[in-house]
Formats: structure tokens, C-alpha cells, sequence
């Protein structure tokens, strides 16, 4: 066994072995959607989401500036700090929030969904990463018939229950009003999928390659 | 559709809905692996991990008054605080730590590999929890030559390039010193793997049936 230390020669060796398997199983994926669909499976070792990932208009992704909320604390801190600060960008996950759990409460309804709200009231044209909670597409969808713009939904919660719905309602809304979008169809996904597709879009958006902040 | 919208019933659906595809595949999980079995399961709608978790020494697993330690501030950022507080528990990871990125310059190593090093001198007889680097694995082996006896290794980092070695190479460390182990054996796995079977464990050790921090 060749032994690897350096970051960035696992992630240089991992990616090989990426783009070899998928070449193997016969998947070609388009060059513009390329880094996102590696670093998913980079992410979860499998391969599935080169056929779920589905993306809605894959040319205005620049992350440059942007603000980035999250709907999991724990998407939140795998997402690379430093690239975040090298595009200027900043990231909020309202989860913890006190005004956010207490107008759940009030409303009987998901922190999730309150936590949504919170966010597109104060940053409308916010990127909207979804990895955990299907009710948070839902409001999403609704909030987007009423308006709400975002400059891209990353839609990739994972389970059993309203997930394949939650993620069909909303590509169905950002397909409608041409809403740049990425969407992992079907059951899987979760907060390091929503946070690998974050980190490909920041690497590729810095201009960096390794991935700096993993530190395997 | 039917719509939950309460935590407590999508995480009842969810774990039925589990139960019953596991039976149709004809799997069956012992009783004391099954909470942590269906709740990776949860956390990654991936029923292939019903087959790759293997279990050493599976009864001494109860978290109380334990000093948990993860490879990634994301897999910390994930395990339930309530039950953390409610079994006098506490967690750390030392990735972030300024001496672990000093001691990994000054060897040549992975911060990974330091941030072991550090805890094991500090919290010997803690549960560590690596769901990113290969490297801790390897480490953690070595240190148990050397009379490291954690009281839980769960090892379940994902990835293309030295994950499945390391994975086996703890296995064998801890079935040959009889250190209970959770192993997710192959390439799949992750930080919110390493956060779901914490949580498994710490839910059953306190008593507590539904995910109260997650927050769908």
C-alpha cells in the first residue's frame, strides 16, 4: 500500500480514482457540473449521486460576495472558512437562534421552517443550502411563489419522510422561476453533501484546489 | 401525502419505515446493534451500511461520564448536546487546536494524526470517534501497541485512499486488545456517521427516544 500524508496528494489520488470509476460505469458528467458531482462522491463514496444530482441552470454560481445560510449547524462548520473569507463571503445557519425557536413555537411549526423565514426576510438573495430538513423546502417553495429570489438552492436533505417530495417541490419552483439550483433526487444526501457541494463551488470560485481546511 | 411536521413523528415514521425495508431485504440486526444500525441508516438512507458495520466487543458501550473525542469539528457539531449534558459527558476536537497544527508541521504529520496524539495523552480512556482521517486510524492502532485502551473506537471515515487499510487495521487492533468497536468497513462513511452513532448510543444511554436537538 502506497501511503499518502499530504492533503493534497489524497485529494489529488482521490479524485484520479473518481474520474477513473466513473469512467468505468460509463458516466460522462458535463464539464460545468464536474467539481460539484466529484466532490459529492469525494464526500460519500458513492457513486449514486452522479445520477441524482440534477441542476437548474449550472451557469450563475458564482459564490463571489455572496451570504450563505445553512440549515444544519453541522453544514455550517464543514463548510472552508478560508474560502469563504477569499470571495468575501459570510455563512449563517439560524437554527439556534432563540427568535428562531420561539416563533416555531408560536407558529407550530419546524425550527427548520422558522429558521428559513429568519433567513429570506434578511437575506433575500442569499445562497439557501438545504441538507437536512424537507420542511425547510417546502417554505422555500412558498416563500418563492411570493417572490423570494435566492441566487441558488442546494436542496439535499436525506430520509424517509417528505424528502423525495420536499426536493421535487422545489426544483419544480426553481425550474419555474429560474432559480439556479442543485438537487440530490431521492432519499439520500444530508449536511456533508449540502457542504461539499458548498466547498466545490468556493474552491472553484477561489481558485483553490486543495482543500486546505480538511486536514486529513 | 401525508404531512409530519413534529420531529418526534417523522423520526417514528422514519425508523418504521427503516425497520420494515430492513425486513424486506431479509436483514436482520441483533438487538444491541440495531439503535445504531437504523440510526446510520437514518442519518444516510444507505442500507448498505446494515452489511459493512461491524461491532467489537458490543456490550460495554454506555456512554455515561465519558470524554467523547472526534476527528472533526463537524462530526462534534452534529451529537446531541441535551444528551451529552443529561449523561455527564463531554467532547472535544483538537483539529482547530494551535498546538496541533504546530506538532503536525514540526513531525511531518496530519493535524489528524497530532490532534490523536494530543487527546490520547490527555483523555486515554476516551470514546474516539473518526469519521474523516484514515491517518487518526493508523495512529490510534499504533498508540494502542503502546497501551492505548480507549474505551470506544468507532472508525468510519469515507474515502478512496488509505480509508478501507485504515479501517482494517483498527479492527484488528481492537479485537486483538478487546477494545469495543463500531467499524464501517469499506470506503463508505463520514462525520455524520460518526454523529449518528454517537447519538445512538447516547440517546439509549439516556433514555431518550426522539432526536430532540435535530430540529427537522
Amino acid at each position: 500500500m502506497k501511503t499518502y500524508t499530504r492533503p493534497a496528494d489524497i485529494e489529488n489520488e482521490s479524485m484520479r480514482i473518481i474520474s477513473a470509476e466513473l469512467k468505468e460505469r460509463g458516466i460522462e458528467i458535463p464539464g460545468n457540473f464536474e467539481a460539484v458531482v466529484k466532490r459529492v462522491i469525494h464526500a460519500t463514496a458513492d457513486f449514486e449521486f452522479a445520477k441524482t444530482l440534477t441542476f437548474v441552470c449550472g451557469k450563475c454560481m458564482d459564490l463571489h460576495q455572496k451570504t450563505i445560510i445553512t440549515d444544519t449547524n453541522m453544514a455550517l462548520s464543514g463548510i472552508s472558512k478560508p474560502s469563504l473569507q477569499k470571495l468575501g463571503c459570510e455563512a449563517f445557519c439560524f437554527m439556534a437562534d432563540p427568535g428562531v425557536a420561539a416563533a416555531a413555537k408560536e407558529n407550530g411549526t419546524t425550527r427548520a421552517v422558522a429558521a428559513m423565514e429568519y433567513a429570506a426576510e434578511r437575506y433575500p438573495g442569499a445562497v439557501f443550502a438545504v441538507g437536512n430538513a424537507p420542511t425547510a423546502l417546502f417554505k422555500l417553495a412558498e416563500l418563492m411563489e411570493c417572490g423570494l429570489r435566492p441566487a441558488l438552492v442546494i436542496a439535499v436533505p436525506v430520509g424517509f419522510v417528505n424528502v423525495v417530495e420536499g426536493k421535487e417541490e422545489i426544483l419544480r419552483a426553481c425550474r419555474k422561476y429560474e432559480v439556479p439550483a442543485i438537487v440530490a433526487r431521492g432519499r439520500k444526501g444530508g449536511s456533508t453533501v449540502a457542504a461539499a457541494i458548498l466547498n466545490a463551488l468556493l474552491y472553484e470560485a477561489a481558485g483553490m484546489l486543495a482543500p486546505e481546511s480538511r486536514g486529513w
